[in-house]
């Protein structure tokens, strides 16, 4: 056994999407597009007589991890760091997941191939309702879509061929639980016809084109996201919200450029690595 | 249109393979597996009135190239920066191609998803007889095992999650055209088995171990390579040959370690990625 192993997991923002429920949480899932981005979550795995997840500094509870450890049958300590803010849309507890599988993987020696363990991490997340697309778009990379849902077993991928800078502002949580767990009837058409304009011209601008037809069809918009977008249109940008968060995110200098101290960061070239 | 984009793609040992022809270039291919490293090849395409391919400051003919200039209704000057040597066994032909058909949607603006990019490079590659596996790998990255052979829309592919130093020595080329053009039947056995081994315990060792198996079975080591490996052997390394060119590569520090001068590399995190 290691004594330890690191994993970077880059954050995902969702731009649109529609839910795909199945009995089978490794199948189901969502379809949809988002970028990958450099700001990420880096994940630390430790063996330990007892399992605990410090998140930043501080001891947390997340169901999706907790079910990796235990699938894996490992005892552990989970240290994670993250460029991100967590429940406004970058897939943090995805990365976290995602992270654990990987680190635990090579620290306790389980063998598994990658897409052994992005289904692990997939299903759990899926379980846990933290997240539908999150894990296979973060083990992905790039600016990936997903054109079936689920995991590796059964998704299909494809992906802008693009690299771009990213900024983005967070105004607070949105819960994805609640969402999800609300009608989506018009959520799942929105997100049908945002994947089929993307599909018909993968490129960045008709993603984010499509991405706020979406937020605003499946009536997710809040009042300071709507503002922000309209902002950063004001300024000749191109921004939309993140799935599932009170974020807006933007190409370029988007938000900058309309006024606003944004994070910064780009899409990333790579899926989730081992460091 | 944009002036130029420049494309980086990492270089690809095979470490195993058999092959699986069919009518369709897209659809044929190999399945196996191998290394992605970050030694790999740039590539930068410029609009030109007359297309030409210059590798290392020489002007060079490579038909998967021209064909997919061809393909995307694209006259450009093709320049290349490779840090590996030609026809060794590290997909420096795959490594162009596939190079061309990013950097050419992009300067172009042909708007092509990923999977379309990689299709049209792979199925150039296959037609040309210069690669089977190559491409499809050096899209995804990291240490892919290609499951089922051809394109993305056809291919199922896993990975060794893992990250590893990397080092290799080159004696010369072999025809990856000759080995095809002849009696395969030994050599698809022997990538059977190999296959079949790396799925059971995905790990770098048991990568290696097919790998030395299946140079063996398949009648394709030569006298210098198999000495390299009983020298890396010898000083406690794992070493194999690269399919297909007179190239030994180790992991760690295998062939330093026995007393060779070798370049040093890693694997590479990402697949081919524009700058």
């Amino acid at each position: 056994m290691r004594e330890e192993a690191t994993a970077f997991v880059p954050g995902h923002v969702t731009g649109f999407f529609s839910t795909h429920p199945d009995e089978d949480p490794t199948k189901a899932g969502s379809r949809g597009a988002g970028l990958t981005l450099t700001d990420g979550v880096e994940v630390t795995i430790e063996p330990a007589t007892e399992s605990t997840i410090v998140l930043d500094g501080e001891e947390i509870e997340v169901d999706p991890v907790t079910t990796v450890l235990e699938t894996l049958d490992a005892s552990a300590r989970v240290e994670a760091d993250s460029d991100l803010p967590i429940g406004a849309g970058f897939g943090v507890s995805g990365a976290l997941t995602l992270g654990t599988a990987l680190a635990v993987n090579r620290v306790f020696e389980r063998k598994l191939s990658m897409n052994e363990l992005v289904t692990i991490a997939h299903g759990a997340e899926v379980q846990a309702g933290t997240g539908l697309g999150d894990v296979v778009a973060q083990a992905h990379g790039g600016v990936p879509i997903r054109l079936e849902p689920g995991g590796p077993q059964d998704n299909k991928l494809d992906a802008i061929p693009t690299r771009a800078r990213i900024e983005y502002v967070s105004f607070g949580e949105l819960s994805t639980a609640d969402v999800l767990s609300g009608d989506t009837d018009q959520l799942t058409a929105a997100g049908k016809e945002a994947l089929s304009r993307v599909v018909e011209e993968p490129t960045l601008l008709s993603f984010m084109y499509a991405s706020r037809l979406f937020a605003r069809d499946a009536e997710l918009l809040t009042e300071r996201v709507i503002e922000t977008i309209a902002d950063v249109s004001a300024a000749e940008g191109q921004a939309s919200m993140a799935m599932l968060g009170e974020t807006v995110f933007a190409l370029g200098t988007g938000l900058s450029d309309a006024g606003y101290e944004p994070s910064v960061c780009t899409t990333h070239p790579a899926g989730a690595v081992l460091k």
